[in-house]
């Protein structure tokens, strides 16, 4: 076990050599072993012409599967391999859920065919998840929950399930309790059923304080409430109450790693579906976006600077020391912001303690201004032998890490309010901040001061 | 439901204002509808005084387990509020799995009465997972299991559980089966149990194809296992295979969810147990020190900027435009910085494929390095009438994202080699080599062509 996870990258390396040497037997053989989720982080380590070498030795068992576990550029890559019979081919013996997720992600016309392939029962399973909108509960769920009434003794559910035998789905830990209209009423935990007395009813076993979610509710919204309420599975249920089905905690892990990633890709301007194998052109142009968009926060910090080309003339030292100013407000907000964003994420941050909060970073900016103000001033007056650079330059720190600190907090909430995602524009919008400040204030106190 | 997701803004306010009228009516109603998690968040959005006046009104039966949901730095400003007599009584009806983990975030002290405190069963239990290291499975285990031998029917496998009765732990899904010795054998989903027909023995519908964790695998391991392996619950053994207990996939969200916090923190240089709402002092102090780290890596690029102060008194412009290429292979560095750290974290980079990965990083580079050089080339030009600068500065933008692609795969393999966190000290180092590589460029390449 251990060593399975030891090993990854010397399968890697494995799977390499035996692509080099063109020993197929050698991968399949590897293939074999591995559960759907390896195979994917196998593919998505291979760069994409040994991508569909790999991918065409998969098991046509496992592919659907795989499909599901890789990336989305990832996943565009391993489909443009297949054709329309093979994909469909791919997804017997999957369940709806996962049926559902992946017709989202195939063209409309090779989802239509996955979809006429299924029998009538799974297909209206299927089509009754698509009917929600994608990121909602009414996707994560799964459909295949066993369903009792609640005036019912123990030992009738018993043999109800028994007589359901295989149809019961293995994971299954709780039977739902509905109506006669199919209103969820409580649930009953496969753990009471068999430790309680089998004379008693459902009704009076059964757990009726529970969490239901709506179908709407956003995948986001689920995981909090998960999160929040310690839960391990949900019932899903339509607007009058009505039971559809329930989402377990393991789809939820998959939301909870997600939206993690999603906020450290973005804060790098990069998609967390990005293939880190993907070929060098279309990698290069999505990256060149994010290249222009901080060309021009550079531009204008440039500009910033050419204002002040007659003080720069006649003091070149300022040239020297202006990237400190800059980059220590940099630094400083960039902390600021991320404590923001992860606080904004995590719901700490609202109304009545942003103020509190932007107090208490202020206080910070001032308190590690002043002192690496300080030890900056010294160190320049030391190296130029003039003290009103030295003067000059702590100035302009404390001013610029004030900046930082208001501006860690005020722009990821400005943004978060106009419905912006704050991880993925805060820190360009901080950087110029910070750039603009830093050089204005301490080129400007220079002009002032030292001329 | 989706009420209380939407209104946990509100409720801050809600609190704050009674905070401020000095209401404790209201607070302690509020608190009395709250999960232990949500008071954990609430508690987390407060200033430390707030905080210990809320505190100070959570219900007794809710202490222990809010003390485990708030974060490590918000954790320890709650315990400075209770003496040990108050922390014993919040520890009572916690589980094993909680209490050892608490136990071990206490002062020993006040741990040695909690462990007192238990009866003694239970401090056998909590002693036996104290004896693992912390962040292993021994630690993350639940060791309430319910076993049974492979030869008995499924009839008396129910009589006995019906006889164990609310022993059997609320949660459970699955019965473990062991030999004589206590030696896992495999395990008999109660979806099994109820379904089969009840003459057969454990030994024919148990399910031994399972995966069984050392206590003493790490908890990363642990979520990569359950990650990889779509687990929702997984069995603990000794050395010698015996059953101790299970680990279950909400135990492991919070890893993967603190995993995901860690990387994200540490690339800003904060501690992910931050206390976003602590007293301005201590924060400052632990921000102090990344700033002065910093501070090294601003004078190490101000340094080599002095090396040019012949040439830029000479030539003022080279002074507005060396930001512009020090900032782009700043931010060209972080996007490979970023997607190497989480490929790393994914496990999907290898040394046989690190190779192919620099190849692309590096024609990514010379792709943007070489279409943005040119709108920086032709911008200079314009701006201050000379072709040789815009000559100059393209070529230093183009070695200078040549370098930061290279130092972006480079510098977090070479640390994780050295079993150094690459998302802490990663971005340092990757900033001073595109600092140090662009000014140098630039100038060097203007002191050699323009003077």
């Amino acid at each position: 076990m251990v060593d399975k996870i030891e090993l990854h990258a010397d399968r890697l390396s494995r799977v390499n050599q035996a692509l080099e040497a063109e020993d197929f037997a050698t991968i399949e053989a590897l293939l074999a072993e591995l559960e759907p989720a390896e195979i994917a982080i196998l593919l998505e380590s291979l760069p994409h012409d040994d991508r569909a070498l790999v991918w065409a030795r998969v098991s046509r068992d496992d592919d659907g599967e795989v499909l599901l576990h890789v990336h989305d550029e990832a996943r565009a890559s391993l489909l443009e391999d297949m054709d329309s019979e093979e994909i469909v081919a791919a997804t017997e013996g999957m369940d709806s859920t996962d049926l559902a997720e992946l017709i989202e992600l195939l063209p409309e016309d090779v989802g239509d065919d996955v979809l006429r392939a299924m029998d009538a029962q799974q297909r209206l399973r299927v089509e009754t998840m698509l009917a929600y909108d994608e990121d909602t509960a009414g996707r994560l769920m799964h459909v295949d929950t066993v369903s009792v009434r609640a005036d019912v003794e123990l030992e009738v559910v018993q043999r109800y399930l028994r007589f359901q035998g295989d149809a019961v789905p293995e994971n299954t830990d709780m039977v739902m309790v509905v109506d006669r209209e199919g209103v969820f009423v409580g649930r009953l935990p496969l753990a009471r059923l068999v430790t309680r007395d089998q004379e008693l009813t459902v009704a009076e076993v059964m757990d009726t304080e529970v969490d239901t979610i709506p179908a709407t509710m956003s995948a986001h919204d689920v995981a909090s409430l998960f999160e929040t309420h310690d839960l391990v599975s949900a019932p899903v249920v339509d607007d009058d109450g009505r039971l559809l089905g329930r989402v377990t905690i393991d789809d939820v892990v998959d939301i909870i790693r997600g939206e993690a990633d999603h906020t450290l890709m973005n804060m790098a301007g990069l998609d967390e579906e990005e293939d880190l194998f993907a070929p060098v052109l279309p990698s290069a142009r999505r990256r060149a976006v994010w290249l222009g968009i901080n060309l021009l926060t550079a531009f204008l910090a440039a500009w910033v600077i050419g204002l002040f080309q007659g003080t720069l003339e006649k003091i070149v030292a300022l040239a020297v020391l202006m990237p400190i100013v800059a980059s220590m407000g940099g630094i400083a907000g960039s902390q600021t912001l991320t404590l923001t964003i992860r606080g904004l994420a995590l719901g700490q941050i609202g109304k009545s303690n942003s103020r509190w909060l932007l107090n208490k970073e202020m206080g910070i900016a001032a308190i590690n201004g002043v002192i690496w103000a300080l030890v900056v001033a010294v160190i320049a007056y030391l190296w130029f032998g003039n003290p009103m650079i030295g003067a000059v330059i702590g100035a302009a720190l404390v001013i610029n890490m004030l900046a930082a600190g208001i501006a860690g907090i005020l722009v990821p909430l400005t943004l978060k309010r106009m419905g912006i995602d704050p991880a993925l524009s805060g820190a360009v919008i901080l950087t110029t901040v910070t750039d603009v400040v830093g050089f204005m204030s301490f080129l400007g106190l220079a002009t002032l001061f030292l001329l």
